[in-house]
């Protein structure tokens, strides 16, 4: 039988990657359709048909379309996560869960998606160089972020809720190695991070999933 | 007995109405802790002590401490609404109305935020000419994401969800007020919109608290 729930993803975006990270931990029976960002096939039919925002992720569930990545996250852990972990019922939780997704649209996502498509996608479609006042721009705005998510979302706890990693990890996790495939460095803090992060997931898939970002800006960037 | 549900709130910012209108609606014993973002209140202290991202909204309950308003929003309705309208338990509609909670941080946010504080408060802080080039790139905005909430968000329906208001349509309603304060013209759609959310809330409540956005445009731009 086929799943009900199709994932229409490509590796190279963030989001994608933590909706299939979600999908497996969970084991939640689902299909991946696979979708080429860089041939552009998310401006032509049939996707652009199916999704009027013209991006990936998108998630098809029975007759539900879910347009944003962070809403998808929390429908699949509430319908499909047995153990209630990833995305947690107990209200001051899932309030933090929620503080962190609301948060890093206009901040790790925001500048994540600058650098790195300012450094390795416009100049690979476009066949110029990067304009580095722009990858400038987002490169200091991540240093700010990252101090941020130290001291306010982690604290001295492993992940963003406490022990267990949530949805708002995979978020945060993709993100940050998002602009590291494409050469920024870091800080300890957020690497000894994702490591946890890495280990919770599993890092053989965790790997295999970070490969496309890293191939495409290997490849702009040679 | 003081209630331990307290709001940091200007209702110059968007997403403080939305968090007052909810609170009312439902009845939630709250307080309202009064701040001017024109005098720069939220940059100093005692607030920016408790908010290191120094903006409003901020919401305490008991110990929790919410900095994002669509995080507030989720749990303010979930703790204190005792019909739970205004964020529903059903897994497929709170998902609808989640998904425009996370579309709107980049979309209606970032455009109706851009047009008035380029238009208004700039201006007004610096005592200089706005940048039209700027807010003419807002403007373009808005009108694009005026045409995707008609078209995805809504459809035929009189609210995000259907016939019932969310807390999806109050973040709504009050970003698209924020730019038509200032000059923005809205689509006959839209303003149709926002008298049915007006209406749902209560036309003298919804005026009273959108004085604040409408008084500070007029001052700057008389």
């Amino acid at each position: 039988m086929t799943a009900s729930l199709t994932l229409h993803v490509d590796y190279v975006s963030q989001p994608s990657r933590s909706l299939v990270f979600l999908c497996r931990a969970i084991k939640a029976p689902h299909q991946e359709k696979q979708l080429s960002l860089v041939k552009g096939e998310h401006l032509n039919k049939p996707f652009a048909d199916l999704n009027p925002f013209k991006k990936v992720p998108a998630v098809q569930d029975e007759d539900l379309l879910i347009l944003e990545s962070c809403s998808a996250l929390r429908y699949i852990a509430s319908k499909y996560d047995a153990a209630g972990t990833w995305y947690p019922a107990d209200l001051k939780t899932r309030c933090k869960v929620d503080e962190y997704l609301d948060w890093q649209h206009l901040n790790t996502r925001a500048h994540g998606v600058g650098y790195y498509m300012n450094k390795v996608l416009l100049p690979m479609m476009k066949g110029s160089a990067p304009d580095m006042e722009v990858v400038e721009k987002h490169e200091k705005e991540l240093g700010r972020v990252e101090e941020l998510f130290a001291s306010y979302f982690l604290g001295d706890k492993p992940f963003i809720t406490g022990n267990t990693p949530t949805i708002a990890d995979l978020q945060a996790a993709t993100e940050f190695e998002q602009p590291q495939a494409a050469g920024y460095t870091l800080a300890k803090a957020t690497k000894e991070y994702l490591e946890r992060v890495r280990e919770a997931v599993g890092a053989e898939m965790y790997d295999e999933l970070h490969e496309a970002p890293k191939e495409l800006a290997k490849k702009a960037l040679q």
